[in-house]
């Protein structure tokens, strides 16, 4: 039976990025070598990484006086970097889910955070729009998709600062006018490669401005001078991002993720609101298209765990929403299809008409 | 043509492990789903990270009251962390190469760092052994194998205050007394997996003992209370670790690669002795198990690029020493076969019948 991969992170990848990567591990580039045993400085590998930020730059449209980092420790680890690099008195945060609130902690150990706004009180539902952002702020920090609550920022905002977003769960989904941020990052293990990679995109003229000493390996300063080389890289989901990068430009690059992630929430959001067993959780103009919540609807709500195993029956996997919420959630990444959207439809249809 | 692969790191790991990986890559535990693209939250995850755990303590015989964690970053990542973990005042560092350097310059933004001895002006060709350890300072650093020099500390040495060590490029080819440290840590992509993954394993009770602000992602108290999946491991790293431990295991265990680590050692430090175009750059008494350094013996220095061509087209990868070094360095991790040295010693002794 096929199975439907709506796992929110670690999640769906290209199948040819899977099956690509299984031969580079049993034979990198003809070596003789696996991706697994080879030198980070062999010279089968800098192309690699060289060719993996030349794309990321043309996929996203990245300006001049940017850099793109490969490095380890995932996103939670930039919740502390991005303070140690940017925040020399104040920083003002956006308080839109789970995430934000982890990068709010993480900043407060390093400086004065004014947090604009948030919707914590309404289980983060929807994303606050009345807010004055400080000028004197050294950047404002978004959280632009809500993995957990199934909000989405679809559009880059105006500030009168500069941004940092995180954007571990819906780069590559759209286009961004990285122009407005001065950094940009995420775990790569929603829309890019398997866990274990970190993407930054940086713009190298913001970095080095504090006084605080910054450890070497938490300065963006030394991975900006060595080209993510300072120390060895995670050398396979680099290589398997750059297969995804490859991927992504040959469907069409963002212009054509979107239009599909469009599609797919479309058909998805369409099936929750007409479906009389489930009602969405999320305020309908900050739907997620990546991250689709929804629980069984009043009257319902002793089907939930019926609905799990007939889905789970039927190929659906990682559909169990997140305890915040409840319910279930279907991540909808790049890489899946509209085909398991439509099988996940089907599903609440046949559901719907046994009750 | 066979190749043996003498890389420094990353490097040879088990054929078997490569292949399971692939495998796993391709369809992990007959889910039907990727390594790379299951949750880490998944029930069937849960028990790689639970038995690559208990493998650790049981080969390394690891005593009670110490966490085994699985992180990402790098050993270069730990240079910090130890130092924000332990480090109230002081601490005593013992300089005995590159990456012994570069753990003591992190330290120093920390606090007073005694370096109680170096090896330094005679290019880190020996350890040091006329040192007092100051009984006032919080730990003494030594990193147990030098990988660019090519010596090691092949036993525990005493020390009248904990120890921590970086045991990246020789864990697991000996046994050790962990009871005499509180932090072992090493990147696994010499002898466990491959890159972007980091072992720690640290003594419970040492930690949460400074004064100083540790971020979240940099305490080692948030990964021993989260098993380390406060945030998403190095998935497919931490399986792969996991297949060599099983592979350690069945090999014998550490004594087992202790024994194979000195014949093999003992094999190619034989004919650099003998061989007349050959000299190793080691004291004796130092020489390292994992990396076997040696440059042309003098009057045959321009012989250096003929051999190296002359190697490479027999098979040998990843021989040319590090710059530091220069000349040849042929790294014999856990994975290496005894056959593999044959085949260098045989390229050794056909090139000095040629001169």
């Amino acid at each position: 039976m096929k199975k439907h991969n709506f796992n929110a992170g670690p999640s769906i990848l290209p199948r040819e990025v899977i099956e690509d990567t299984a031969k580079a591990i049993l034979d990198f580039n003809g070596s003789g070598l696996s991706l697994m045993e080879i030198s980070h400085r062999a010279k089968d590998f800098q192309p690699v990484v060289d060719e993996a930020e030349a794309l990321f730059k043309e996929l996203l449209n990245i300006p001049e006086g940017y850099s793109v980092l490969f490095l380890g420790g995932g996103a939670s680890l930039e919740f502390c970097m991005v303070p140690f690099n940017f925040l020399e008195k104040k920083a003002a945060y956006l308080n839109t889910g789970t995430w934000a609130k982890k990068a709010i902690k993480e900043a407060k150990g390093f400086g004065e955070i004014i947090e604009i706004a948030s919707s914590a009180d309404d289980n983060y539902s929807f994303i606050p729009k009345a807010y004055t952002i400080p000028t004197d702020a050294d950047y404002l920090h978004i959280t632009t998709n809500n993995t957990i609550f199934g909000t989405e920022m679809i559009k880059d905002i105006d500030s009168p600062i500069p941004m940092v977003a995180d954007m571990s769960s819906d780069i590559f989904s759209r286009p961004i006018d990285v122009s407005k941020y001065i950094c940009i990052y995420g775990g790569a293990q929603k829309n890019l490669a398997p866990a274990g990679l970190t993407f930054v995109i940086v713009k190298n003229d913001a970095v080095g401005k504090v006084s605080r000493y910054v450890p070497t390996m938490l300065n963006y300063q030394t991975h900006i001078n060595s080209g993510s080389m300072f120390n060895t890289p995670p050398v396979v989901p680099v290589y398997s991002a750059l297969l995804t990068l490859r991927w992504l430009k040959a469907q069409g690059g963002v212009k054509e993720m979107e239009r599909r992630a469009i599609e797919k929430a479309t058909l998805l959001y369409a099936e929750i609101d007409r479906n009389k067993l489930f009602v969405g959780t999320a305020a309908e103009e900050d739907r997620s298209r990546m991250n689709i919540c929804f629980v069984m609807n009043s009257g319902y709500k002793d089907l939930e765990a019926d609905f799990l195993k007939f889905a789970t029956e039927r190929g659906m996997i990682g559909i169990k929403g997140h305890r915040s919420v409840g319910g279930f959630r279907a991540s909808c990444y790049n890489a899946m299809s509209k085909e398991s959207v439509l099988a996940l439809i089907n599903c609440m249809q046949e559901f719907e008409k046994l009750h």
